[in-house]
């Protein structure tokens, strides 16, 4: 699906009518289009039963706010403020209707955690499958929007918390290692709540050139921010925040290839190196990982040598061919 | 489905956040949001695999006109001009590529008949039905939108062009009554392309104060503005825009109870009367068909006296226990 997803949001670019009023359309986080009165962002993102989650992992109240979160960490990513959002739900016969309002209960506690109102949308009853689908639209900060092609040579690479929690989260769901209590990596699985402080934070000291969420994996997700802006990257592999119980227990490589973690990954000049260090004094979880560089692609170092990073760990730059 | 959904809305009403900013919420064709700069209206509409539509009666790039149109239906019906959309769509693994590309030809042909613009949106496998889900944003024309509860004693009730026709298209697909070219009716079933120069003119002269599409049945939709409105409404089966066909071959009932015309129905002062007669006098298929009253309901009359209608024709008022 990844290629024909690829393909087809070539495809839809070209199908893009040109507009002076869309300043980035397909191919980012978000939209980012001039109207009367400021610059807002839109974005629509689905949750689709079997592909995104399983009934037996996840209840509706958690999809309901996972499909808000989502969203709105693709409207922070483009450096806008969310606002308004609407949603599509397909219900299949056979779900419960406290199920339902439950649903309705997650989005809405997300709802409130960022301020932004429910519109309306539809309802719709399915053969098959659940779904739900949210569109949401949202005013940018600044002039300018934070894309992912705007990273300049040059820039740090930063990220937000940690990483590799969600896909944590997963395995553990997967190989039933489910304590009583949720833990905190089944619990950013469920409810990847983006970090909308730290944003905040970053907003306010006007730190960051690029952003991106990160949702299918570090690297991968990195590599596209480098394509998008024709830069390269360097990362050292002992800058990235993996949580400890994860390279004790031998999964490290869910950090750089584990998906649905939704923190962000940002770049920032050198000029901003100090507001950066202040935020971490001050207790801001945010982690200096790399530079971008003249060139393409992403060079992975540890200790000093190059890797590559395989689905199931790292292995010495060359040994995978 | 019908009750679960109507309660359904009842209660998201309850969750929807009160904001300054939302002129009007859920319950309408459109939510309408005072934002810097003008006034949007959001609207979010999906089309489902088996309930919406069959493959065998439908190709993908009508499916792809279709969700526009529903849309953009939505967005004229609030008194707005349609801008921007985004799509998601939910393709089942055994779908064909160019069916794909088919879908988006349709919605790029009808958007061009728009002037609308594709910003961006999801695409996502799914293991059972294949749905698309399309949001769209307009600006009001005016300061005030045009809702469903702005209908106002004493107002004529007007619709555009024909009623019937898309569900007599679904009678002949049903009934295998498939002429090699496709007749007006099934046309108008596969691609209900709203009437957008009758609603240019009806804004250009300022006439409605109430509006909604047709998109359930001429009197299930009436009765829904005239509850909006605390209103009731009298109109005259004679004047309701029939094509001939439907009456010469007994399925008349259709232009009352058949769904999915995407016909504007509105509501306009008796000093509008002029302008009105003057529209029709150019050529722009509208129809008067009654009136707004006190109290509630809609009384139906057929040469002066009251009738009833079922699902499968009228009977006189009182037949029909």
């Amino acid at each position: 699906m990844e290629i024909r997803e690829n393909d087809l949001i070539k495809r839809l670019k070209r199908f893009e009518q040109k507009s002076g009023r869309v300043i980035r359309g397909i191919g980012d986080d978000g939209a980012v289009v001039d109207m009367p009165g400021g610059r807002y962002v839109f974005v629509q993102d689905a949750l689709v039963e079997h592909i995104h989650f399983e009934f037996s992992f996840m209840d509706t109240f958690s999809i309901g706010k996972k499909s808000i979160y989502v969203n709105v960490s693709d409207i922070l990513s483009m450096g806008a403020d969310p606002l308004y959002f609407l949603v599509t739900i397909g219900i299949p016969w056979n779900i419960s209707y406290k199920k339902i309002l439950d649903l309705y209960k997650g989005m809405r506690r997300a709802a409130l955690e960022f301020n932004i109102t429910l519109l309306g949308g539809d309802t719709v009853e399915t053969k098959g499958d659940f779904f739900i689908d949210v569109s949401m639209v949202g005013i940018l900060k600044k002039d300018t929007y934070l894309g992912r092609n705007t990273a300049k040579t040059g820039d740090f690479i930063g990220v937000t918390e940690w990483l590799g929690e969600s896909a944590e989260g997963l395995y553990r769901l997967q190989n039933n290692m489910i304590p009583k209590k949720p833990c905190r990596y089944i619990k950013r699985y469920r409810e990847p709540k983006p970090p909308y402080n730290i944003w905040k934070e970053l907003m306010k000291r006007d730190i960051t050139n690029a952003m991106m969420d990160v949702s299918d994996g570090l690297i991968i997700d990195l590599e596209r921010m480098m394509i998008e802006s024709k830069k390269g990257a360097v990362i050292h592999v002992e800058d990235i925040p993996v949580p400890k119980t994860l390279k004790k227990e031998g999964r490290e490589h869910l950090a750089f290839s584990g998906g649905e973690d939704y923190q962000l990954l940002f770049t920032f000049g050198e000029d901003k190196l100090v507001d950066f260090n202040e935020m971490k004094k001050e207790g801001f979880n945010v982690s200096l990982i790399g530079k971008v560089v003249r060139g393409k692609g992403v060079k992975i170092l540890k200790n000093g040598k190059e890797i590559t990073i395989s689905s199931k760990g790292y292995e010495h730059f060359g040994d995978n061919t």
